[in-house]
């Protein structure tokens, strides 16, 4: 199978490159693997309905920072992230399983915290723990949840499927979990070295709330039926709008044409962006974890969302295959750079 | 939900403990979810069929040492363990998602090797790889797997269903996995202390194969369809038989009698057991991880089965609620007690 002898690095080729490489020897076998690897879930059929599976995992120094997120938070996002991408295929989320690793210094009370924000979550948006494994670990703290769900045959929705001149939407606003992170790592930073000093997070609290306690937008699925809109493409923003615009694009074969003042981003957002030095459109393509969802739909769905105040049109799909760019309020023309998050950077 | 506010150590409640003290603050709300926590796997209603759901988890330093146990092995077992969970609620194994978190003292080769044991476990058990999660970690490896499959309705079986006078099956022969893990453990001392000797796992190769690289039964699954016979209550032994016997029996509501004399236990696991100086019999019903399969039948399907080679019928359900006991040769009889594999133990 593997015929390579010298040693590869992880981070030169990221996490996309793994996955692709990886995944490129297996060959599915079964009837019921519907789709497999490269989506926001798989899609497998088992009956009258698509059953949607997505698995996510949330390690601590990875994905995490204990210094600064409630474990009862922790709990509810990685509930939320999972549920997020049930969502992303146009699903309905109904269950999920939960793997815990605990070092010794966790204790029976620290687990309850955990739990307690899963369950919040679990009824926030109706899903079933129905299972999952749960044993020390050397050290720190892991969550590994998989997020279940269905979707009527004809109404499943795919990365793919994008045609040119669909437009393109999102939902909510973006950039604000990242700036959130930003400040919790200045305040974590300051708290170090001066821990007299109380942390000054209130003035953040919207785009602090939205790195620690993100929600899923599974209302945003039940609207789109109600308006009986079914998106040509979806995607949840876990890794970046940038990032997520290129994978749509590169599995609809489209490509993409953004217009930067239509970019939805809170006043905090653009804010701290500004004191940070950094320029607001930028934080706001490449931040990830705002769980946002990001779809393209026909032109003539229009009217049905134009006065929708969640759901933006940024865009439409053009038929410059891998032509990803964004249009100044000046009129100029930029690349847009899919970054997304590197874990494997070294 | 939780008002304790002491601190409580995890290795106080233990594995079991920890999990029914959690799941008991939730309450499943959507009827796709038939089953839940408590059994080998999940059980959802999706449509013709029973849809089977288990995930487990896997980490360095508590599940696996990887100064013995070779990556490729390490693949397939974590993919075999998952797919015992699907064998042991009666059901088909069909895909797999794996997460992964790797320390950067992994290489892309290193990553191959544990995909490529995937890969060959899939093949083996005719599975789909259809999602995962891959990033890095602060340190050591850790795996997790969910498995799926299903079953017909009327063929799931759960822990719960045993009566009194069923019968008690054993496949394969169980104690091999964990004196090989004695094995390899003695073996990695000595090394330690004298790194010029060559470790001694030839004349063990049976022991340390069932340890490394165990298989899931499927195919007794197939067999026991062939053979038209429907346990009335099964699980797989990754535990202990001595635990997985309490699980059938705390759940069925009846007690059990195991005779001795009837345990399948390898002649390699009895030599090394006396070796190491303990009972063959209490290795062979407290070791984990054979990922075998105990069930029960009705007396009437003894005929279909007592010239199976890979099954024995190690003794009988009776009405004495909550006893476990094992009956010597000599005609004694003693308390099974569950010691289970306690992850938390400080």
């Amino acid at each position: 199978m593997f015929e390579n002898q010298r040693r590869t690095e992880l981070h030169d080729l990221g996490e996309f490159g793994l996955i692709e490489h990886i995944t490129s020897y297996f060959k599915n076998q079964n009837k019921e693997s519907v789709f497999g690897i490269g989506d926001d879930a798989a899609v497998l059929d088992f009956g009258e309905k698509y059953t949607l599976v997505s698995t996510d995992h949330f390690i601590e120094g990875i994905h995490f920072d204990l210094t600064f997120h409630p474990l009862r938070h922790l709990g509810y996002k990685a509930v939320a992230a999972a549920v997020s991408d049930i969502c992303a295929m146009n699903g309905n989320p109904l269950q999920i399983l939960v793997n815990i690793g605990l070092s010794n210094r966790f204790s029976l009370e620290a687990v309850e915290e955990i739990y307690s924000g899963i369950q919040i979550a679990c009824e926030k948006y109706a899903v079933d723990l129905i299972g999952g494994d749960t044993s020390s670990s050397p050290r720190g703290l892991y969550l590994s949840v998989t997020a279940i769900g269905c979707v009527d045959k004809d109404k499943v929705t795919y990365r793919k499927g994008a045609e040119a001149n669909d437009l393109l939407v999102l939902t909510g606003d973006i950039g604000g979990a990242y700036m959130g992170l930003q400040i919790l790592e200045r305040e974590k930073k300051v708290f170090m070295e001066h821990p007299e000093m109380q942390p000054d997070l209130e003035r953040h609290d919207y785009i602090v709330g939205r790195q620690l306690r993100p929600d899923a937008r599974k209302d945003v699925i039940q609207i789109l039926a109600e308006k009986e809109i079914l998106p040509t493409s979806m995607i949840d923003v876990s890794d970046g709008v940038a990032s997520e615009i290129h994978h749509l694009g590169k599995q609809s074969g489209v490509g993409f044409q953004v217009f930067e003042n239509k970019l939805p981003i809170d006043p905090q957002t653009v804010e701290r962006a500004i004191e940070f030095g950094l320029n607001p459109s930028i934080a706001a393509l490449n931040g990830g974890e705002d769980y946002e969802l990001l779809f393209t739909i026909k032109q003539g769905d229009y009217e049905k969302i134009k006065h929708h105040p969640d759901m933006t049109v940024i865009g439409h799909a053009t038929e410059l295959v891998g032509k990803y760019n964004l249009i100044t309020e000046s009129g100029n023309s930029f690349e847009i750079q899919a970054q997304g998050w590197q874990h494997f950077q070294g």
